[in-house]
């Protein structure tokens, strides 16, 4: 009896064990201070009747795109991508051989690309990103999406997403909660696969902006991409993006690096209970490993700030069971 | 038998009759060419296996505000607002009372303020909209609603909403589509009042806007609303923030003037089946009669389109059962 007790017993608890992990929403987070941060917050913020109930109307929560939903390594994919588009315009502009920044683009000569600087980077994001349709734009960052690769992971750019995030995205949404991309990426680069990768529509993404003209063509109306910026969704301009386009505070907001302190800031001093957390790459290994002194994706004083506050800092190498989705 | 016939015939005819005025989702629109146009192609869009199908993520319907959901006469409600902002700030300001256009708004003046021009309202927008927080912006527009009434009315300015439109946008819901209101309007005036007037929430209102400027003090960071001009939410402005906001086209579009002429050019002009339609005010009794040569929502060339489109065209006189809600 007691042999079959015991068998009982663990036949049981194995039976327990797996109809937790099969009920873990979020199964590639190990079972540390940050996954329990996650579900506890939640949990309170939607039990009915309990002092911390947010209705259903109020929970909205920010993800931040480079190094929080995707890799941002070895260097914005959006700055790759206008790398790309560079050689693949070039036939259609014999004068970019001879001009920089183009030539040093032409010439995959990074050294001398780098020494032009902003300068450099904004001239190279007019000439890939403006000038053309909305409709054009959109097809040809999908054509890079489907054709480029990540020298890395060699694998597609929007495979390169985090999936512990793609988890909390989904347990998020399953608790209610509108979940938005608020990067300093363009809008209409990531809208051109948030909805495949995050499961994000595009209404509920937010970037940096540039203007755009309605101008007839004989095809009928087109919105042509102007080389002007309208909106710069970085460091402040994150709450200012999330004010102009949601017009209600965050509950919830997730960032990697010091553009995020604000969006973090902006959400954490609302009213009721708020959530603020940070990814820290620690992981060198299965991604990469960088803060205080990162050319990209410096995280400094968001790090300070969220000793200071108490807001939740996932060590990806700890914390993370597992990094990418399987290819 | 025959009169026993007769009898049940015609009980069971009243009942039909009652059921279907019950079941009937737009009870203020007479049953003529605009309702069915509207509840024709719904029926269309939303039938399972039909060409015409569209999925329920695309089913996005944009509303102009001024004259289309709420009434815009004697004159734009937010400048009657910051008319009245001026009236109540102006202990704070002594000296408006030598400084135009603030003496002509204070003195009542209105000749000499029409004599200012685009300049003075653009002085008195800034005035009144800018320098101070979102929140205290907010809390100014919304007291204004609750104190301030429509001359010709007689009731608070978020009750001279048409309650045909009301019954519109519900239905449209009822139907799977998200509903946005587009206005030149600010966005931060309309959210004020959005979410309670039409069921639309902050998200999903889309206007004109100014830059805020995030800013950290002793109370915790706040977002100052500056004077300068962010977007122009009107005319070709229109379909620029309908692609910055929501990022895909419309299926339905909705407007009253030529303000609206381009973002129903861009609805109309997209594949697959699209709606426009234009609210003509046709009623002099019951609201205002205006069209070509009025200085507050003209409607001229798009009634001109309106006509070589087949794009509905709403006689408010003959379409309208009522016009605004009891009370």
């Amino acid at each position: 009896m007691r042999v079959h007790g015991f068998v009982r017993v663990a036949v049981t608890l194995c039976a327990l064990n797996a109809r937790a992990r099969a009920d873990d929403p979020l199964p590639s987070w190990n079972e540390r201070a940050s996954k329990s941060a996650i579900t506890s917050f939640v949990a309170k913020v939607t039990e009915e009747g309990s002092a911390y109930f947010v209705r259903p109307a109020d929970r909205v929560a920010v993800f931040d795109n480079d190094g929080t939903l995707w890799c941002e390594q070895p260097m914005y994919f959006q700055f790759l991508f206008a790398l790309d588009r560079v050689k693949a315009l070039a036939p259609r502009h014999p004068e970019w051989k001879d001009e920089e920044p183009f030539k040093s683009v032409l010439a995959g000569d990074p050294k001398s690309l780098a020494a032009g600087g902003e300068k450099a980077a904004a001239e190279l994001i007019a000439a890939t990103h403006a000038g053309m349709t909305t409709d054009e734009f959109n097809a040809a960052v999908k054509e890079w999406l489907r054709t480029a690769r990540h020298a890395k992971y060699n694998r597609p750019y929007n495979r390169c997403v985090y999936q512990p995030m793609l988890e909390l995205l989904a347990y998020l949404r399953a608790n209610g909660f509108k979940t938005y991309v608020v990067s300093g990426g363009g809008v209409e680069f990531m809208r051109a696969f948030a909805e495949e990768a995050y499961g994000i529509p595009p209404e509920q993404v937010i970037g940096s902006a540039g203007v755009t003209r309605f101008e007839e063509r004989d095809g009928g109306p087109v919105l042509v991409k102007d080389p002007k910026v309208l909106h710069v969704d970085d460091g402040p301009g994150k709450p200012a993006g999330i004010n102009l386009f949601i017009g209600r505070r965050p509950v919830m907001a997730f960032g990697n690096s010091d553009g995020d302190l604000q969006m973090l800031q902006w959400t954490a001093a609302g009213p009721g209970p708020r959530f603020a957390l940070l990814v820290h790459h620690t992981d060198a290994d299965r991604e990469y490993a960088y803060d205080r002194q990162s050319h990209v994706g410096k995280l400094d004083k968001a790090l300070d700030e969220a000793a200071r506050r108490g807001w939740t800092v996932v060590d990806m190498k700890k914390d993370w069971k597992r990094v990418f989705p399987e290819t």
